[in-house]
């Protein structure tokens, strides 16, 4: 089945995406668990499978998902580093494959007993990335729907105006979003869990301490702050959108409104994304 | 414009649904939140509209949505105090509505600073249902979204097997689901607050402390131990997903899997809803 | 493991939620495709394993599940039959098993060509309820899902003010719901297929037609319409959500808006269910 | 507020999301509607606002979501053409803004009267996304959450195999895809809205025609057969996951399955994505 495509193949790859990993530590009577949304992807020399069907040098990806759990059986360790021997095992051992990423997103559960567990619908993911291209594994940490509301220290002045502009300036306003970060390494620090939680906790405190003159001021702050938590970090990239707060109105109804009862708003959102490095570019 | 319809209009009601409040209490420098979404369901004399589209008894959902906001200036309060107060309110002040329905959902945050909170995205709801029908306010309370999983401790043997049974039995499964659990009062608990707290721990420990023989087993337990826990609770309804968890089959790579590995499903899922009541119907 | 629980076991049902089953009609090179999420829920003398987790009478959700996919080897005819055939198989070869609820939900699927199909992610859903209690099967139809907007012939005029109504009356909005439609039937159509279409046709020819003074008289009118065009239906429950959309203000921006400019809003929404009966209650 | 922060500002964009914007054309009694999401990001020299705060140079995210809605006044044309327009004045009109970019998403209402219309909720959706950088405007246009599905035509066969391989081979499957595929644009064609109906029924007739021994030879035609029905295209990237459908197991009970009963999978799916392009690289 000859193909005499005229056109070029670009960039692609194939992988599983939605291995979902349960794993039950049962060393001691008191069980751990670890919670893994596992997403895979392959790429390659892979004209022949796309323009005939020849796949020979096509690694299922089922089989890529069962290589997911095969592994797990020894144990998970941080995510970074399951998701780095899952991607040099695909490179290494596939001669068709020279680049593989893996992605985790962990859901962390709270104990409540010796193998009792319990968490909220959703939550805050903690995520894993591996970029491995046969000689260097990229390895990024991140943090995604981690919700952030300040009530005050939030502030909106002296932005550009033209004949579109209604806004008004504020000098007090509620400042919430659901913060996506991620933050490349460019060293393995000594330990990807102790590095998570160092950069979560800088998020956080930098979020809290922060006045706000701007969402990007925020962003740039909850950057700088982790560069500094974590000297092997070498940027870090901030997805903050928006969630409005907006005052209600309750003067028609003869009642004032200090500050008290907002409607949070659904769509739209503002979205601000950014990034802050330690070297200058 | 007259409806000549031979057609009787069965059981109906309005009501805007969605309504998120939030509400900053700001009595000190240590603020507080609240974070809600309300629903409200009218029902009444409301022939006219449905048949000729004569409003006069109508009271608009948007009014009904101003509403909320309107009360919420006073502070909150308990969910099920606030939700009576706004049911009480749309039925003693408008003729045409008879019953009031007003449901609440309730985010928590986690205090972060002064001002700062966090939670993550989704994540388990505090639910409250008020309905009032001129005469009596029925308060019912409840959690959503609630995640638990045990990772031994249940079993699920000696079911009837039929000639579509595959399921082998199993001593030692994980048992996880998402809670839904709505509990009615008999008489008004001296704080809605800490009943709420009380079912919820009361929630928890019947799920860690039940051996599980079958999940309908731990649903019971769970409606006995919130029953036993609050005098003024008459009935607990439950729903409870059978979240799968299967062990993964790693025999095809020449490896056991001691109870450690396994994949989450998501659909299918069983769906087990029971209630329990402490009276003899 | 005896439970001498003082309690009582109210309501309750087992069954398997979402069961994903697709069929493929090969009687002909032109291959026929049906799209089924299946929902079950059995009732019964459930007692003993509730209290003391003894599962003799409990037929496993999973097979259960099982009977659906082997059911579905002779093909699966109406959603409507289909939900019969399992629910009186259930409560008929099960002892302890009294009553049987099979949900379906269907999505239809747009011929390409002989053996290809397509649809929109999502997408409007037929319904199929039967409940079968060893004597009668009863049994609804329904649309889930189905959008239906007009751009004029709607207004909302002369209801009710009070203190706290801030919104205009208007002759002229966008109109817009998401409609879930239940009918029953009080005896078997002649075609369940062609009475769904019948419904359907109804539906969107009374929203259509319809000069709405309110939503409730759409609704209303719907009902009234599927009644009139089958006989067989008793009754038509119908949930009409408000999904509002708001003519925006250009006037800051020194423009005019003749009903063209819209913002569609989220939440909150209005939501108006009712129900219409062939026969005076 | 100065910021003497060490690190560089890298990457960075803000913007309005979900911009919901229905568009009724009233210049006949028989009305049009247009229902978009609009997305708005802009870049430029945001240092100050990132460092101290400084808004100067800020067009506030709401600002953005006026000009959407009062540029909408005049109608919307093709959704390309609209989101150029938008982009250009962005960059145009504001000095610290050097790039725009402008994404829609439209959904079609399937006309049901002179001001009626339909469409399920979800659906298939038609994208457009514009970036300007102050000399060129880029346009892509796209199509998301396109369900196909061939109940036959499809194999896979002769793919590497190590020891973590369990997948048989199969010369029969279900193919069913989710397709999202954009198009770039490198002269802008007679009419965009007919370029998108030429690329879509290039689209499904390639999945329809082609007999797959991969997805990546299905996902490969697709890219090909829209570079040949529209010269104007220079790439079209294409993100295929493989919905899984799994024949059931009907032999425990003394069944067959001729191809007939299927399982759909949710997670994990396969996910395949590919890019072709008109020019060698």
């Amino acid at each position: 089945m000859p193909n005499d495509s005229p056109f070029t193949l670009g960039p692609n790859s194939y992988g599983k995406s939605g291995v979902r990993l349960v794993h039950v530590g049962r060393d001691s009577a008191r069980h751990e668990i670890r919670d893994l949304t596992v997403h895979t992807a392959l790429s390659g020399d892979l004209d022949a499978t796309h323009r005939t069907g020849d796949n020979t040098g096509v690694l299922p990806t089922d089989t890529q998902k069962n290589t997911v759990y095969a592994f797990a059986r020894d144990g998970i360790g941080p995510a970074e580093a399951f998701a780095e021997r899952l991607a040099r095992h695909f490179v290494d051992r596939t001669p068709a494959i020279t680049d593989a990423r893996v992605g985790i997103e962990e859901h962390a559960w709270t104990r409540l007993g010796r193998h009792s567990f319990t968490r909220g619908e959703g939550g805050e993911l903690r995520t894993a990335d591996v970029h491995y291209d046969g000689q260097t594994a990229a390895v990024a940490s991140g943090i995604r729907d981690l919700l952030l509301l300040n009530t005050t220290d939030s502030a909106f002045r002296g932005f550009r105006t033209d004949e579109y502009t209604t806004l008004p300036e504020t000098d007090d306003r509620i400042l919430a979003t659901a913060v996506t970060a991620t933050w490349t390494y460019t060293a393995a620090p000594a330990s990807y869990d102790t590095a998570f939680d160092d950069a979560r906790e800088a998020l956080l405190a930098a979020f809290a301490d922060t006045y706000s003159l701007s969402l990007q001021q925020t962003l740039y702050a909850v950057g700088e702050r982790i560069l500094k938590a974590i000297p092997e970090v070498g940027e870090v990239r901030l997805s903050m959108p928006n969630r409005h707060h907006y005052l209600y109105d309750l003067e028609p109804f003869g009642l004032d409104n200090p500050g008290t009862v907002f409607q949070a708003g659904d769509l739209p959102y503002g979205l601000i994304e950014g990034t802050v490095r330690r070297e200058a570019t």
